[in-house]
């Protein structure tokens, strides 16, 4: 490496000047002479030196770039959300790296320790373990997160959709369209998202005066993918002569699992059963009959998310933004 | 921070030790007596000095870490191939560490100075720019492209599909089922895999003894999203009276644009065109009918670049593996 060929304080001897002048000259920040700068600059090339960003960050603490957390790359929502925090910061002149966690604890310990070594200025963390483990960080950094709920720390901020709403308007969208057993399909991992959608489910189940029979919460098996899963769990309640004629999906990809499940059993959507699903990934507007779903606004999470890490790393954070709530949408399509 | 509370040096002189076996101390790298050891932990304990990772990666210029350049996160090719880099480099003891080059010259150039910086110690580039500008780079990084074909250069090696093959086989598909007026839906890009899989399919009509009219070429606005560019290309050749019973798209979202404003259009498919598409993405197995389609197989190029990047970090690299090709399947469904 190049750059340990010649230390800044063989530069500053050679050049007769202070390592302080030198640092000014290379970060080209001010208060020197031209004289100064000529002198400096030749014996940086003569020796070939050049600057290494890490011996840069190591000396000003500041790295000009944002890590981000993510449970798993390929799922869309997550890679939307990502894809606008890189938007936004690089038009902040920062650099953004991503870490890609696989619902792994162990994994996402390692990554916050490779992040922190990367002397990342701040970190987004979407979604995944409920706690964000900032006693493994070494260094104070600004942590905001999405959709998942930190213990609370004074520097953990928090981004999320209006969960409870949207499992609310999912179901309250099922009862208009005159259904009375209906179904939730979900997963027992407790995260907050995933628990806020059931708690809107059976709100808007009493408030309507329908019965939340324990049967009508179907978990689906989490070793499983969604898809698969939610067709088992709805075979299952086929199988079991369970009657419904509603069903609200927790995300789109356990909707998609029911729609061909019932399909394959003879059952016409949405005549039949109406489901409603979580997310609006493309799936659901391509899916045969297209499918209605709850909206979370990406654009907008992710824009809030780094507003704040930004007014941390910058110190203007209000503690009033500490918590941000996103509201949902419902986009009506051929399944209710 | 607080690695720089106290230097390497000064626990040196404080323990009363080199600086060599301070650092042999910390690494935990032999040659050094258990009385030593205690001597140095207590004065690293003593002064809190915590082994910062970049100060690390300065001493042995190795960061266990792999940078990827991905064009978008959110396309679920890359996005799938991304997750195989790291679970592989995760195994093998590596962090990895992704970064977005939304398709962007300069975005590309700021990423690989960023990933330079943080000193990776390999690289997997992802399709996007032909030319990877290894001149940007300050250290010699191994780099290992897939999907594009790197200028010569002694440590850029790469693995592809074999899309020439998969062009052939898409069009043969057509021409098997009775397809005589085969479009084919493609961009000007420049990219090695877009043209491979365009002489794949000239190849095939020729071959077929079907003449090759330039109408039948239909090259969608790159400006616009895949989908909403091929139905508009589609609906162009419907409203000049172009009449074709086959279409081979070059990837699957312009099959599913094309699928869509056909039957808009009032056409049956398979019945009265029939398409191919390419990369078998998840949404032409849900799209309606389900769409035939040629599949890259992510798992094995993503391990083969991985393996091979890993060889060169290693310094076991074969020349003769520097350019390795992996083979397509043709899917059918029901377009075809």
């Amino acid at each position: 490496m190049k750059s340990t060929q010649i230390s800044i304080k063989e530069i500053a001897r050679l050049s007769g000047v202070s390592v302080a002048t030198v640092s000014r000259v290379i970060n080209n920040n001010g208060r020197f002479s031209e004289e100064t700068r000529e002198k400096v600059i030749k014996v940086i090339e003569e020796n070939q030196y050049e600057i290494n960003s890490i011996a840069k960050s190591l000396r000003m603490n500041k790295s000009q770039t944002i890590g981000v957390l993510v449970p798993d790359i390929s799922n869309e929502f997550f890679a939307a959300v990502v894809l606008e925090i890189e938007r936004f910061f690089f038009e902040e002149g920062y650099s953004t790296i991503i870490c890609n966690t696989a619902k792994n604890a162990d994994k996402e310990k390692e990554y916050l320790k490779t992040l922190d070594g990367k002397m990342v200025d701040g970190l987004v963390c979407i979604s995944g373990q409920e706690e964000v483990l900032t006693n493994i960080l070494k260094r104070k950094v600004p942590i905001v997160c999405i959709d998942r709920r930190p213990k609370v720390h004074s520097n953990v901020a928090f981004v999320e959709s209006n969960h409870y709403e949207g499992g609310r308007m999912a179901t309250e969208e099922l009862i208009r369209k005159g259904c009375r057993d209906i179904l939730v399909l979900t997963k027992k991992n407790n995260l907050s998202s995933v628990n806020e959608r059931l708690s809107g489910y059976m709100d808007a189940l009493k408030e309507a005066g329908l019965p939340v029979h324990e049967y009508q919460i179907v978990y689906i098996d989490t070793k499983k993918d969604n898809l698969e899963a939610a067709k088992l769990a709805i075979q299952n309640q086929l199988d079991q002569r369970i009657s419904f004629d509603g069903i609200f999906a927790t995300n789109d990809w356990m909707g998609l699992g029911a729609l061909l499940v019932l399909q394959e059993n003879g059952y016409k959507i949405p005549e039949q059963v109406k489901i409603v699903g979580f997310d609006n990934i493309l799936i659901s507007k391509y899916c045969n009959p297209p499918m209605t779903t709850i909206d979370q606004d990406r654009v907008v999470l992710a824009n809030k998310a780094c507003r704040f890490l930004l007014d941390m790393i910058e110190g203007n954070a209000l503690a009033s933004e500490l918590h941000q709530v996103v509201p949902v949408t419902l986009i009506q399509r051929h399944t209710t």
